[in-house]
């Protein structure tokens, strides 16, 4: 297996800052790192950097953490642009178009659905991002739903069951019906290819009783628990996420102050602290808030108060929830970029928020942070500093990505 | 010389309504392009289409004119990153650190400003710019001023003088003095490479008279006129600029119902209306309003009123603004997505104004559109329609770009 060098890094964001680095990135300066078989085996200072069979000249870029992108929905076909356009001069998102996009997915053959989800994943991976879930949701029948899964199962380990994304037409009027569909018949043949399951959990699509059957039954069958929650207005749906485990909980545009307090306390009880990554590992049990800025700017609605949930200690992540109805970028760097302009998070916060936070929103210790040992999954950045992710907006500022070792772009 | 054809077009933008085309913009749809000698000849069905030498397959994406940047300021030294995180938590944007660039623009060598320029230059280029106007204003001596022209001549034909910026420190308390020589030897130095005069009309920059004898005198030169007005407060920079016959005036963020008349009754004068494209060609007196959302994004300020202005019947234009202190973004693409999320300009409006509205800005019949005769500047999107440069924000998706008929991205 041969060795890889990446040196002249003019800035390598660790997100540990216990080995040493500055502030809670764990900036890094003067180093190198070395990559063998796939994972970083070594970082040091520049000048006692092993022999490697190969180097990439990073030319004074900043390095990063591949970005952990933990909300994406990326099995569909069809677009929405008529839908966003209309939206633009006025009328109100209410997740109804969804609907669309499920008539589009059934129709599609599988050869379709597989070459959206390749160029989506393709195109966020030139973008920096190394880690993408991606969830069904559009197929909701037995069928539909595993073959979405299947197709996602190809491109990513973290594959998310979403069949309770909306009541489908066939349903309407019936959704106890449905969500009978959902724990029986169509979870069985969806958790050979899920690793997680969801459920969006709004006024309109399914409310707490519903989520919290579908979540109980996907538990048994051995998938992790994530949830859409407190999108469009107040609701139960993170104290759910909370109660229950969930890794993560989506959106949390509307919250209360016992939504905030119970997030709050399902880091500490992690020992998470303030999600400044410097928790000791294995116990990453809470609950992470994960936020959509794209999902605020694409139906241009109010955005999620980050800083109430930082400064009261919750662990915040940033996530794209690329799809075609309500936020179809595949940008982490936009979603950085709003992080900070839009929700008052520091380029550090957001920054953490999209590499390590995301890990931590998909329970992952192996992605989202440099250390000997994890993946080497990074970025090399057209820029000397993180801060340049949200100081040089909507600029296609990553270079270079190198994903289980391997570069993808041009060298 | 050899030809070029392009086809397999998904839809093509010309804004050229009067040719056929659906629209603002002259949507297209079925045509194939071909270019001789860096011009676009001729524009027809496809299956009309002349034998040509080479082929570019747009794989049904659509085909807009390049975008034209009509305001940029490409050539300085260092960053302000450090100030741009400053800004973002909580300090107030003032325009005081140009004076910091200044300090490093002057100190840099030729060639580290050229390499900046190049850089910047080529970015925008691969994000779909194939017109940039590059001002000078960061050296604010008699040969910094020059040398900055120079340099930014070897790029661009669209070259301002701006000496006029800000009054540097060495003339602190004489403001007077600092536009005697502005007028003077300054102006005799850069007049043999700049195409405009631009000045920094703002309270705590220079005033309307400051402006009007600056303007006046390049306007003697040979130089066409515009003007940085009304973006940090109310003022009379839009007014002055409309009375001198200004090609554009640029902010437009603070404007009273005088400003607004004062534009539309120049844009009636030219002909022009609403920014539609429909004007007959080549009486493009009227005074454009250059809006530069990305200022607004980058210093977390209220954008410009862009419905206001087109219902009005004002013509507009966007550009990046791009530069080291409030908008340090090259991106096209992502000032027109913020033009319709944050100024309600519709997809459509935005897209016409980043290209026939920057076009009108730099008072060129030459780009800005596609028709038969004109350069042949153009972008091929990796999407279907030019409403995914909205509905897709943060997202690369500008595949390939001719250039005076030249690719210049990956084929
Ligand atoms: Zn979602
Ligand atoms: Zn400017």
């Amino acid at each position: 297996m041969s060795s890889l060098l990446v040196d002249n890094i003019g800035e390598l964001v660790t997100n540990v800052p216990a080995a040493g680095g500055d502030g809670p990135l764990g900036l890094r300066r003067g180093v190198a790192l070395l990559v063998e078989a796939g994972r970083v085996v070594w970082i040091g200072p520049a000048r006692y950097a092993p022999a490697a069979d190969r180097r990439i000249d990073a030319e004074g870029g900043a390095v990063l953490p591949g970005f952990v992108d933990s909300h994406a929905h990326l099995v569909f076909a069809g677009d929405r642009a008529a839908e966003f356009a209309a939206r633009m001069a006025g009328e109100p998102y209410t997740g109804g178009g969804i609907r669309t996009t499920v008539g589009a997915t059934r129709a599609a053959s599988d050869d379709d659905l597989r070459d959206t989800v390749h160029r989506l994943r393709d195109e966020a991976m030139r973008q920096g991002t190394t880690t993408m879930e991606i969830k069904s949701g559009y197929g909701l029948t037995v069928v539909d739903e595993a073959r979405s899964l299947r197709i996602a199962a190809e491109v990513t380990a973290e594959t998310t069951f979403l069949g309770a994304h909306v009541v489908p037409a066939e349903y309407a009027g019936r959704p106890d019906d449905y969500v009978g569909l959902v724990c029986g018949p169509m979870l069985t043949a969806a958790a050979p290819y899920a690793r997680w399951v969801d459920v969006f959990c709004e006024r309109g699509a399914f409310d707490a009783d519903h989520a919290r059957a579908i979540l109980t039954v996907g538990q048994s069958a051995g998938l992790g628990l994530r949830l859409h929650a407190n999108q469009l207005g107040p609701g139960p749906g993170v104290r759910l996420g909370v109660e229950l485990g969930a890794a993560s909980v989506d959106h949390c545009t509307h919250l209360s102050d016992a939504d905030v307090n119970a997030l709050a306390d399902s880091a500490t009880a992690d020992g998470s602290t303030a999600g400044d990554g410097s928790t000791s590992g294995d116990r990453q049990a809470g609950t992470v808030a994960t936020l959509l800025p794209g999902a605020e700017f694409s139906t241009r609605s109010p955005y999620p108060d980050a800083r109430r949930l930082l400064d009261a200690g919750v662990t915040v992540a940033l996530a794209t929830d690329c799809n075609p109805g309500s936020s179809y970028t595949s940008s982490m760097p936009f979603c950085v970029a709003l992080a900070v302009r839009e929700m008052r998070m520091t380029p550090a916060e957001a920054v953490w928020a999209a590499t390590a936070g995301g890990a931590r929103a998909l329970r992952r210790t192996d992605v989202g942070v440099l250390r000997p040992g994890v993946r080497a999954d990074l970025m090399i950045l057209d820029a000397p500093s993180h801060l340049h992710l949200a100081y040089r907006p909507g600029v296609p500022l990553v270079r270079q990505v190198l994903h289980n070792g391997v570069p993808q772009c041009r060298l």
